[in-house]
């Protein structure tokens, strides 16, 4: 039995590592561009080309579409407009929740399925164990085509509301540039004093793989609300400590600009009289 | 044969933590702090109290300081001058390689050995597995109470320099803020939104992990000055996506601040003409 054709529409790094999947599993590939010569490669590896979006729409009933931005998407699919109907669409291009709930409403309206996702890979990872997807709208849909997609990486439905693949797509992201604004200051630092990054790299995974630990339990905090009991570290002593990390990076004469609002903001915690609270209390500053 | 005399200085929860594993660990333990009341629950497990800094020094020629912060240690080891002559002085205190350097000089000028070190751990995680610690000073005290520093986690020995641990320390704790700053951001993003930060957790313990891999290539680049070679995402990529970071927070109604730094930072080295380098390249910003 032959597979379940699938379009894909874009194909920047991203869109022409989710193609090249398809097509090693053995799916009829259909795929587009605004610029053609992006799609040369992959035609030389079986896929078909098509000349327009509304033709390469025309080709399958699952169009997975990943472009630079949600501009870019509505302006590619408006035109389309009935075109869509009775197809899913799978948008993996980088928004927020409030995009994806304008644009599954949008295609409803036109009489397409809409699952809006989140990649939680760099293009080279694609189809390796190591990507894992996050994808919301509705589960009949994704349940359909879920075999289609377990070819990019492991797959994860976070629910009905197409808003949750984007959400946590950003808050996962938004995590992972905290831990990298991190890492970029603690190189800094230390080439400032003269020692290689190299050097400091390898006990820094195992510390930053042993801190993300921490994750769980400030999870149950913040749920429960409850920041002060049984803290071993109080915001109090942490923000005490704080100024030898703006102090230090002035000695050594880099920035602290990428470190310095969680310092801030402990400041004004233990200012507010929550000194007594675990890191967590700081939650409730970003949100007020 | 009897174990090492050693002496605990600072009795807050770390340095009671310390003087517990000397117990467990067997040697004649005296402890002294400056509000005496912390040093009665460590007696009735065997340490022997001291009434003042200058008793407890005389008990050992091993000294370990753990007092809240360098100001603190000035005040209790100055005014003993000699009587730290011939010993070795092992301050666990928070603090700057600066700070580091300028008491190991005073203590060579007393006579004194001394190791700077930090701990890689809570107090709680003090004699376990988990713990870590950095040391730096000279290699041959480091070497003559090795034994006894093993009883509190694994001992790093970073070099001669008084400065490397504190460098090592800063830098690894302010990538842990990076990081954890990162996940409050998530936090708050994912609540504002009615998800439960539980619901977020697995996922993002995950991904954090398996990003906390990038340490190793990013201080390749670093120390090679290479930001540019086989980039997968570029700073320019990344900068054009980061609005969806600072909108989607805006749309959700939390503040940005804790991840908007970073965001900054890819603005200004992409206007800089290096948007095609990875995003090692900020390190170049910070250290301008």
């Amino acid at each position: 039995m032959s597979k379940t054709p699938v379009t894909v529409l874009g194909l920047g790094d991203m869109g022409t590592a989710l193609a090249r999947a398809l097509l090693e599993g053995g799916h009829p590939t259909t795929v587009w561009n605004r610029t053609a010569a992006k799609a040369e490669a992959l035609a030389t590896e079986g896929a078909l080309t098509a000349a327009t979006a509304g033709e390469a729409v025309a080709a399958s009933r699952l169009v997975v579409v990943c472009l630079l931005d949600y501009d870019s998407v509505r302006q590619v699919l408006s035109p389309l407009g009935e075109a869509l109907a009775g197809r899913t669409v799978v948008n993996l291009t980088n928004g927020t929740p409030r995009q994806a709930r304008d644009l599954a409403a949008w295609a409803a309206g036109h009489g397409a399925e809409y699952i809006d996702g989140g990649i939680m890979a760099v293009p080279p990872m694609i189809g390796t164990p190591a990507a894992f997807l996050l994808y919301s709208g509705s589960p009949a849909a994704f349940a359909a085509h879920r075999s289609v997609l377990d070819l990019f990486g492991e797959s994860h439905h976070l629910g009905e509301d197409h808003g949750r693949a984007p959400l946590y797509d950003l808050a996962l992201l938004s995590a992972m540039y905290g831990m990298f604004s991190g890492v970029l200051h603690a190189y800094a630092l230390v080439r400032s004093d003269g020692v290689a990054a190299g050097d400091v790299a390898p006990l820094l995974g195992r510390w930053l793989t042993a801190m993300s630990g921490a994750v769980d339990g400030y999870a149950q905090r913040i749920d429960s609300g409850d920041h002060a009991t049984g803290v071993v570290s109080t915001i109090a002593m942490q923000s005490a400590a704080f100024g030898n990390f703006t102090g230090s990076a002035r000695d050594q004469g880099i920035s602290p600009e990428l470190i310095a609002p969680i310092g801030a903001l402990m400041a004004r915690r233990v200012a507010a009289g929550h000194g007594h609270e675990d890191l967590t209390g700081l939650v409730e500053l970003l949100t007020a």
